[in-house]
């Protein structure tokens, strides 16, 4: 069974406000197997709506639409008429709604609803109304040949009361969907992981597919397939899933949390290590990222923006002869602002990042998106050289995305030798 | 001219990604007066990919349709394949995509692309290819009678980078959404900014109407119509406009840049003062949404994140005692660590944030949401007290935006102050 939203609001289509309705309802739909295989957005123009909903009711592996928005009792709100006008029915007054509606009304406040308010009461002929508890606007639910379309308000509270509704007439969907965990990968490329997995993927069932999703710096990979496995085939999916995962364990942070903050956060408070920063061209992401996980005070000591020279050799013992001799985005500086970090922090592990954000400040041997990555972890020190392109918040944020991925392998490599 | 977007991609459909794209494209389009009259998103499949392409590009009433995602490398990606079957075109391999490919996948990466990654050099027969500098898919254009088809890839900083193409492409569209400039204020609340406007909005031509966005401390206003105002009722509005922009200026910061930040910076920048940040709660984010200005290496001298007790004393020499004392979080800690940051720093101004940012570290007395800002000037010192709610990055990001605030209005004032 595959299902479709329509939601309805000039609103949404000029970003006045964010989409929340048909992000809940996939979400719940999803809970049941049902892919929403179409989700749309239109204002509040009737012609839009009727086409909108025609396509959609024409779509014969669609069982469930849902309609959300434009059910107020103002001069914009047309959904009402344009549902009426694609399914060529009548709207009737429901002299049971317009009582449900003074009630609800007169409830929140306290005196008879305006006349305006009596358009709410319309309902297409043959359409089963749903009574709102929570606003005044009731919905309906059409059916349609072998389509149920429920067309409900577009208010977010009143979206998650009529689900119930919904929910009811669906009790047992044949699933349209199915998904294993999502596994995320850092210090690793799309293309390469994709090489590396085909030895894995070969055995995989048919129908069952591989998704790759590259989100700056890490890549997300799960297994899915539009309709429910068979036993024996979601028996091999896990098999599978779970060489992968002994295979990149090193680089597969999702074991540990959701994202590559938490996930070395998590290491670090697992093995009672301290760590410290020291940023030049991420400017405090570092730091703020790594202090965006709840408890990270337990582990993070304390961070530096040396954003000037004389803030490197004042804060943290850079000399200046060298910053002249090297350069300020060199491997030298990274080495010691990792090095000098850790000690003066008294912390285990330093990080030092210094490199060249953009737009200026470039130059042609140390182009805009240079940057140096230095750790440091009691004798070990490591330094990384990297090549960024793009935008100045782009390159200050894939640079903390690598200085957390190698921190991440580093850590997860070093308790997996310890053999934990 | 009304415009459509379809997204493509499962990872949308299922929630596992949330949309930026159709946000995005949406906010361009309209600052160029062009509606989105349909935005869809499918799944990874090709049969829904083809019906919701086909639904669009036979709506008259749109000249240009933008599709977003499902070009990366792997099997999932069949974004090139479903286009061309819906336009009945051939798919053929473009040399010179391949040639560029080769060469940002290894400028990134530092090696040769895989064989999959060959598959990405097959462009639509008659297309258009559009260059990728940010990524290894190219995008390309399609002119389907008096349509534009846009097909370029779903990675957010990709789609954002292939705008400009769009953008030379419309040049001077008939407007089928008219919106005035976006005005964005400080330091002032959603209500009372509406009750203060309703003096200034009596007069507004009738079909254009006010918008109100609370962005989290800012609040964003403008005017739109789905009309084009006819000539005297533009200038109306603009005499409206001016009146506003007039009473608020100094809480008006959209006249100086986009961002609070961008708007601090220029301020900073056209009175040649400099300044430096001692932050807490906010772990670094202040100075990272600082130094995401470009050239703010002019202004902005240093940062420290002092999370434990001991940095604090160490490196901006808050004694222990008054922390002792005071707690860590209280008036006078945030004023010694924007005075002493600032004296360290050698800057104009200095910034010192201490609270709590939670879920922990909560009390009767002090608890979780709590904030102090001081901000040092020379012999001025200012400290703001903030009870904050929500989850702890909201409280980090509202610290910074009432920080980023005061600045904001301090330095307004002063200005104004002078004359200037």
């Amino acid at each position: 069974m595959r299902a479709a939203i329509l939601c309805i609001g000039t609103e949404l289509s000029t970003n006045l406000v964010k989409d929340s309705n048909a992000e809940f309802l996939r979400n719940k739909l999803l809970d049941k197997g049902i892919l929403t295989e179409y989700t749309m957005f239109v204002p509040d123009d009737k012609e839009a709506i009727i086409q909108a909903l025609r396509f959609l009711i024409q779509k014969e592996e669609l069982r469930l639409v849902v309609v959300s928005g434009g059910l107020g009792p103002t001069e914009d709100d047309i959904t009402r008429e344009a549902v009426a006008e694609t399914l060529k029915r009548e709207l009737v007054f429901l002299p049971q709604a317009w009582e449900e509606i003074r009630k609800i009304y007169f409830s929140i406040r306290k005196k008879e609803p305006p006349e305006n308010n009596k358009k709410q009461a319309l309902i297409p002929q043959g359409a089963l109304m749903l009574q709102n508890r929570v606003g005044t606007a009731p919905g309906f639910l059409i059916q349609e040949g072998d389509k149920k379309i429920f067309v409900i308000p577009g208010v977010p509270q009143e979206v998650e009361f009529f689900w119930h509704y919904i929910d009811e007439q669906i009790s047992n969907p044949q699933p349209s969907f199915f998904k294993t965990e999502t596994l995320k990968l850092c210090a690793i490329g799309e293309s390469e992981l994709a090489s590396q997995l085909q030895d894995f993927l070969v055995d995989l069932p048919s129908g069952i597919s591989p998704a790759f999703i590259p989100r700056s710096g890490e890549i997300w990979f799960y297994l899915y397939a539009f309709r429910n496995p068979l036993p024996e085939e979601n028996q091999k999916v896990q098999q599978i899933l779970e060489s992968i995962k002994q295979r990149f364990k090193d680089r597969l942070f999702s074991t540990y949390a959701d994202t590559l903050e938490e996930a070395v956060g998590q290491l670090l408070r697992e093995h009672r290590l301290t760590i410290a920063t020291a940023e030049s061209c991420t400017g405090g992401l570092l730091a703020n990222r790594i202090t965006n996980v709840p408890g990270s005070s337990t582990y993070f000591k304390r961070g530096y923006v040396v954003y000037s020279n004389q803030s490197k050799a004042d804060d943290l013992n850079v000399p200046l002869a060298v910053i002249h001799r090297h350069g300020a985005v060199s491997e030298e500086v990274a080495s010691l602002l990792a090095q000098n970090v850790a000690q003066r922090a008294g912390s285990d592990i330093g990080v030092g990042i210094t490199g060249i954000a953009g737009p200026g400040g470039g130059s042609e041997l140390k182009p805009v998106g240079l940057v140096y990555i230095g750790i440091s972890w009691g004798k070990h020190l490591e330094v990384h050289r990297y090549q960024f392109h793009g935008a100045r918040t782009t390159i200050k944020f894939r640079t903390t995305q690598e200085a957390l991925s190698q921190l991440f392998l580093l850590l997860s490599k070093r308790c997996l030798d310890n053999g934990e």
